[in-house]
Order: C-alpha cells, then structure tokens, then sequence
C-alpha cells in the first residue's frame, strides 16, 4: 500500500500503535491499490504538471490532521491543486478510471473536525486551495466564491470596495468561506448560521457533469445568487457535509453594513446560572428581537486564549474548583458570558437594546457591559463585526506541547433544563476522564449546539490514550436523551452516523442509494459523514 | 385505456378537441395498461375497502383540474385515500407490482397549478386529505402536521388553544399547510416564505421505505423540529415540487404572536410608479427593517374580489384605460397597491415604522393608510394576521361562465427597472392576446417573484383558444430575459423545465439519475416539475 510504504516515523510519543495500525491497514487494504495510485499520479501530472501533484513524505504528512490521535489513521496516498473546474472533471475520470479515492477540501483548515486530512486512509486530497475568484454583487448583496477564498481574502476584498457588506466569521477564520457553509459552521453575526445563507452552487459530479443548482441552472440567469430554490427540487443542502460531488462555486448572502451595532457583554458567576439565561435569550431570539445568534461559552474558553494550564497548577486530572475560581478572578471571567448584539437602524437598536436589558437584568449577570458603535466610528475587530480571527485557536495551546481540540457538538432543544443536565452530565464525564471543560452553547433559531472542545497533548501519552474512549462515551451518554452531533471528527463519522438510526437506518439506506447511483466508483470521499459508498461497504466502523 | 374509456361528456364548449385528445391521448397509452389498472383496483379495495377507493366516472371528473384548459388532458384513471402511513406503504408495493402511477395530492387545492389533477393522464390520485393529525410543540412553536391539514384546521386547532402562534396563510387557505409549503407556497408575515420553515420531513419512499429527515433520523429525538440539517446531506428541499417520495408528516415553524403589528397600506396612483416603489421597499427588506415579505399587487387584483367585467364592459379584448380608470375610481384603488406590515415588541415597531414612513412618503403615494393593533384588541382577519382567507380565489368570477386562473410567475432581481421591463413587455402581450392584467410583485428576501394570474371562462371558446399559446408565450418571453418561473401549471412543467437548461441541461440529468435511483419503476408522479422516469421518458413533451 503506498501510503503505508511511505509513511514517516514520528517525533513524539505514539498511543495503542498496534491496534491503530492494524485497523488502519484494515481500512486502506482493501480497495486502493498501490499500483493504482502510482498510474493515477502520472495521470495527474500529465494535466497538472508535476508543481501541483504532491506524493512525497513530506507531502504526506503535511496534509495530516494536525490534532489528531493518532496521525496515520487518516494518512493520505498525497494532494493535488487543480485550478480550473476543467481540470476537476478530467481528474475525476482519471480518478474513476484508477478507482481511486478523492478527498476534496477547500483549503483544510476544519481544525477539530479532521483539519485537511481525509476519512480514508490512502486517498488522495485533492487540494482546492489554489481556486480563489470572487464575484460580488454589491447592489443584492451577495458574492460567488471559489473553495479557496479564505475569510480573510473575502474580508480584504469587500473592505478595498468600501466595507458596504460583513461578513460573518467562524472562530477559525483561517479556513474556507464555502468550506465552512458546506460543513455548516457558524458565526456571530445575523448572518451567522453560514450554511443558511448559501445561495446556488456550481458541481462536478463525480461522472464529471458540471451541474448549477437553483436559478443558476438557467444558463445566465441574473438570479443565481437571489432565490436559493429554483425550480423542482433544491440540492444545495444536498452537498453540504457529503460526498456527492465537488463544489466549485457558492452564492452566499451578505449582510448590508448596518447603521449601527449595539448590544451587551454578560458575566454569570455561577455554573447554575446557564439554565435561567437560556431560558431568558430563547424567547428573544424565537421571536426576533435576537437576530443574531449568541454562544454562551464558559470560563475555560474565555481564559484560554490568554494563559496556559502550567501556569496555574501541574496536578494531572481535571481542574479542582480553586483553580477555576483563581483563573476566573485574574481574567474577571464568569462561570458563563455571552454576548448580544443588535444590527441595523439606531433607531430600532435603541428599542431593542431595552428589551435585552430588561431581559437581562433580570436574570441577575455578575457584570453587564454595553457595547455601542455607530457607522463612520472605527469598527473593532471582533467575530460580531465580521472581523476574521484566529485568536480563539490559542486554546490549542492549553496544555502545552503539540495541542490540539477535538469538537463534541450534540443539538438540543432550546431548554435551560435540558442544557443544565447535558452540561451536568459533560462536566462530570470530564472529571471522569480527568479532561478540562471547555463549551458553549451556540443559539439557532430554535436549537441550541452545545459545542464541546476537547483539548488535548499530542506529547502526553497517558492523556491520548484517553481521548478516543471519552468521545466515544459523550456520543453514547447524548444518543441516550435523543441528542445527536451537528458536526463531528472523522474518527467519528461512523459511530455518531449510527446514532441517526430510525426505522433501522433508514436515512443511511437512503444517502447510500443516492451515493451509488451518482458515484458508482466511490471515488468521492469515501465515508464522509457516515456514507460509504458499495465499492468501499467493508470499511464501516462495526 | 381504462381513464378514457370511463371520460363523460362535457356541458360547456371545448377547444381545439381534435388535437387536445391526440395529444392526451398519446401521453397515456405507452406506460399505463388498463387491466394493470383494474388489477390495482382491486388491490387498493383489498387495502383500504371499497369506500376510499374513487375509480367512477364521477369520481375521475371530481379530482380534474377545475381550471384546465383541456378537462382530458390530466385525466386521472381514480383515486385512492388511505389514512395510515402503513396503508400508503401497502399502495406503493401495489403500484410498483401493477405499474400503475401514483400522483399524491395533500389536498388538491393547488388552483391555477393543477388542483387535484394529475400531469400524466390515467394516473391514480393518492389523497392523503384524510390524514389531518397536528402535533404542536407550545414552548418552541412547531407543529408537525399530515397532509390533509388545512389552514382552517390548523387556525382552528391554534385558536382553542390561545392563539400563542400565528400562521402564515396563502391567498387560498382552503388549501394543505403541507402541499403549499412543498410546492414553494407564499404568505404575508415575516414566516411567509412557507417553505424556508419546514424543519424536518417523514416520507414514504417509492419502495416503501420510511425515512425521517434532519433530526427525525434520530429515533425518538427531541430536536426533529428544532434543527433542520441533521447530519450530512439535508433532504427536505429534495421532497418540495419533486416526485421523489411521499410526505406523510412535515414540522414547521411557527411565528410567536406579536405584541403588536403596525404598518400601512399604500397605494400609487401611475403604472410607472412600481419600479421607485420596488427600488424603496428592496433594501429595507435586505437590511431587515422590513421582515416579512410584501406584494405589490395591481387594480385587478385588489378590483376582481367586488366586482366582474361584465359590471362595466362587454367589449372583448383588453380593457381600455377608461373602463381601468372608472373601476379604480369607484373602488379607490391605485394602480399598484402594497402593504408593509411590522411584527413584534410595540416600541420596536415605532421605531421601524418611522423608518417606513420616511421611505414611502419620499416616493409619494397616492394614499398612505396606517395599520395598528396591538395584544388584547380585536384582530382583523386578514392575511397580514395569519387569518385563513379565500376570497382572493373570487378573481375566478371575473369574466363569468366556469371561470378560473392559471399562474405565470417568474422569478426576477430586486431591481425597479428590471420589474418595470417586466411589467411593460407582460402587460403589451395581455393586451395583444386580449387578456385582462391581474398581476402582483411579491418580495423575498433577496428576489421579486412576478406572480401573474391569466384570468379565463371556460365557456369562451375563442378565450380558450388563446390561453395555452399567450402562457407559452409568456415563458419564452421570460426565458429571453435569464428569467424562469419558480413554480408552474401541469401543462407548462416540461416547458418551464426545459428554459433551466444549464450545460446541456445538466439539472435535469441530476434530477432524473436520483429519480431512477430511488423509483426504478417510476410509480410517483410521473412529469412531475419536468422529471421523467426512465419508464416514462417518452412522454416529456418536446
């Protein structure tokens, strides 16, 4: 197996290598063939030329996940960058013709969800970094991206015309504008639930058919980017989080600069104070006086941005509660904060500002600091501005040596209740597990993800070895109240695809029928989110 | 063929019968035997007894579409109305062994779309309007409802219980909450994108399988209405204006009441008056002052509900603009009309209403009329309140006889002059086919979609004649301008498919390889938005 045979030793410690590797050989052995990828390389740099065809150690292990357990569970056969959709579709049948498998990524910056690695050992990554157009439509609103635009370009760009449209950012604005929607993160923003604002896309199929979807498939309709549905059925939903096909354009919805931003920055002091300040936000934000979409993010995820574990105590194990109570008196944190803001007229803000203080002050915050701009004023560069950031991914640092996170994000009902208990029911697996809880609870419309980072140190074996058991444990304890992930790891597409298991899988039977029919080769992603394609059936988690 | 050999006679004059029944006839003989159908009969009797099984002439006459142009031409062979999802399992394996197909209605109001009927003549009409259950979530306001609930049953059921929520109703509420929100139906409020709201589907798929989306994959979760993505591909869009399964349950989201509406009703007093209007509601709609969705209607469509042609001409042809000007007058109606509506906190409102009022005042309407209510008084039952209503449906009457409408409604950008050229080369062909203009410009978030009515008699064979040619017309004419229509009348789906014709119509490819995919036997809805079965392939109209 090629991948295998080049694969690189390693610098730091290594968890369970046998069983890894075993299991990992499991996983490639069967359907990717070394002869294959060594034909299917010279095939792709016939069209590429040899600059953009990545097959070397080095290659390798450069597109690993970075915060991964165990680093050759995903270790990929090597990268291609095309930079046309031409190119695409003639790799996807050079692809079908080697049956070998692609991992398309934007520019694989999903820290905490695989990074740029793919599912299945062995693939080859096809690298879509190089694709960076961006058309704006400044009178509606909208843009079309290529998979490269980052959100820092999207950001430099809208601000050398004027700023006249935000952006909303994720918290790692490092990565993909359209990588981001098509794997549903979220922002700060009105505009915050990214993958709601998708506005048609442009695909190459996996037989190479080039399809536009909603009004972009009338051939130059001036409404591609302004109604999302079209005519008959809608796919842009269908190529969010899935293998049927590569994306080579995204519409997206931007939001006009508003005239003006108000809102509060909110301190609670004490764990029990979630569940009253869910309950006070949800009816704001169900009946629109919200129209962002706050997180309430605990202590440990304001603080660690700014210091580090071994500054505070060396005692392995989770956190005792002086500790906690120190960190939070030296960065004046709550147990909880959370941050509402209003976009639009003054006027309206003013009014609505009132309804959250009310609301608010009832509740009893520790502190409650406003926050005010007016247009024309300097803009802070913030997540509610539409700033891009990186800050929050200092939490990687934590523990020190290699860091890294591994998200957890089960969806809840809007519920102080039920978010009191799932946070009960996390913080005490954590202590378990000896882990330090950091999580927020990011408000949709009428959901709540109760976003859970699992920070960890790739150097400190005993801590790695714990890591794998411990998710596997908080998706088993959520599947048990009816709680499924939003968004997960590649470790564990397949246990929390299992999760989604009415009427004996039938959702999967479904994904999977579709897969076959669309991509009978399975030479896309196999395994994304659960699918497996029938080329590939064996490579299931049992 | 079983269908046409049953076909009554007509009361009312017909047109062009010669060609009308060839073609019919033609679109039914390939695919559908009539002993295949006689065989499902008496299977479906077997399943559902006699009483919920319509295979009389009568009954074949009272499930077509009240407002064809030709009564034959979607003929259905009968009807069945089973009541359980277990039943429509049953029915799917029967037409699947006979090769009968299935064209399910929710409760076949769909007027000036097809009503019950279906596209292919000789089908079997699945009624699901004896499945009216409504599950309804209090605390997050959802609902999830069955097919046969209509918007009176679902006001009716909100109402005893308080009214906490409001609907969004069409302009027919006789109609299924369900079927208009699959085919992409539109109401008044800030919901009244009916379709944005659907959060999460069960569906029989067309060989029996029953499939839950989003959520619902989750058995016994508590989010299915909460969060509409789920985990990987999102398939709710995938079942609206599609043929791929059966819906049997659909959640919804619905608007907590306000504490107070406020707004206006204008009206303009010159045809050219609607680009300035359109160009100053479209960016307080993008920016959010605005939430709901207005339509901008015309003097006959604000006329037509009080009164007919026959009161004030007996000319034929177009009106003349004196007859326009004296109906306009008695009625006091502008030639365009609009409501703008505010919902929610009182204080929140006031302060957009004066952003409202500074906006239309600058364009000087004809007349500005303001709207106030507030929690505890009366409440008008209007559209803008969730009210069911009918009496927009009253249009019918207009030219006396059997009279009826069929829709033309393309979809076009935000843009005044894009809606004024529209406008003009719309109204020049009613008036050189001799119509009547009913049209109205309905806003979505980021589109307008220009929704014409074609009035007609039944029993005006010289009006008929031109009914079929004027809408073809009408959508080769949008074509030319990049625009389609977002939802069409059985007698245009294949034509209205066929203008989305990106890179070789490569839409249609996708949507009919998923279509042999999961319905190999073609039993659902053949034709339907233009998708075609491989079993049926010859029936698309050239």
């Amino acid at each position: 197996m090629a991948a295998r045979a080049h694969l690189p030793g390693h610098a730091g410690p290594r968890v369970r290598d046998d069983e890894r590797d075993e299991e990992s050989e499991k996983r490639t052995m069967t359907a990717i063939s070394s002869s294959a990828i060594a034909s299917a390389r010279r095939a792709f740099e016939d069209i590429l030329g040899p600059t953009n065809v990545f097959f070397d150690e080095l290659d390798q292990q450069s597109y690993q996940d970075k915060f991964a357990v165990d680093d050759e569970r995903h270790h990929p056969a090597g990268a291609i960058a095309p930079s046309t959709v031409a190119q695409i579709q003639e790799i996807v049948q050079i692809a079908r013709r080697y049956k070998v498998p692609l991992w398309p990524i934007s520019r694989g910056k999903n820290l905490g969800y695989g990074g740029s690695a793919p599912l299945l050992a062995g693939s080859v990554i096809l690298d879509l970094s190089r694709m960076q157009k961006i058309e704006y439509d400044e009178h509606n609103g909208t843009v079309l991206v290529e998979p490269g635009v980052s959100f820092y370009d999207l950001y430099d760009f809208l601000k050398s015309r004027g700023l006249k449209h935000w952006l909303s950012v994720p918290g790692n604005s490092w990565g993909s504008v359209m990588g981001n929607a098509l794997d549903r993160g979220v922002g700060y923003t009105p505009y915050g639930e990214h993958t709601a604002r998708i506005c048609g896309l442009e695909v190459v199929m996996p037989d190479g058919m080039l399809v536009r979807t909603g009004m972009g498939a009338l051939d130059g309709s001036p409404t591609w980017q302004l109604y999302r549905y079209g005519f008959g059925p809608s796919w842009d939903q269908m190529f969010a989080q899935s293998n049927f096909g590569i994306v080579t354009k995204m519409g997206l919805w931007l939001m006009p600069e508003p005239e003006s931003l108000m809102g509060m920055d909110l301190e609670f002091d004490k764990p029990e104070d979630l569940g009253p300040l869910i309950d006070a936000i949800a009816p704001l934000r169900r009946e629109g006086v919200l129209q962002q979409s706050p997180t309430i993010g605990n202590w440990l995820r304001a603080a660690n941005i700014f210091t580090t574990r071994g500054e505070w105590t060396d005692k392995p194990g989770a956190l005792s509660d002086e500790v906690i109570t120190a960190i939070r008196k030296k960065f004046n944190v709550g147990w909880w904060g959370v941050s509402l803001r209003l976009y639009g007229r003054e006027s309206i803000n003013k009014a609505a500002y009132a309804v959250l203080e009310e609301a608010m002050t009832r509740i009893k915050p520790m502190s409650l600091k406003p926050a005010k701009w007016r247009r024309g004023e300097p803009l802070e560069a913030t997540g509610w501005t539409g700033t891009p950031l990186t800050f929050p991914m200092q939490n990687a640092n934590w523990y020190g040596g290699r860091g890294g996170h591994i998200g957890f994000s089960p969806v809840l009902p809007q519920s102080g209740a039920a978010a009191m208990a799932q946070f009960k029911r996390t913080y005490d697996r954590y202590k378990e597990y000896g882990m330090d809880y950091q999580a927020s609870f990011a408000f949709g419309e009428r959901h709540l993800i109760n976003v859970n980072a699992v920070l960890l140190n790739k150097d400190d074996p005993e801590m790695m070895a714990k890591v794998d058991p411990f998710l596997r444990q908080l998706i088993k304890d959520a599947r048990e109240q009816g709680y499924g992930e939003y968004r997960t790891h590649l470790d564990y597409m397949d246990a929390v695809e299992n999760t989604y298991d009415f009427n004996d899988h039938a959702l999967r039977r479904l994904n999977e029928r579709v897969k076959d029919a669309l991509d009978p080769d399975g030479i896309l992603a196999p395994g994304k989110s659960g699918i497996w394609p029938r080329r590939y059936a064996k490579e299931r988690e049992a």
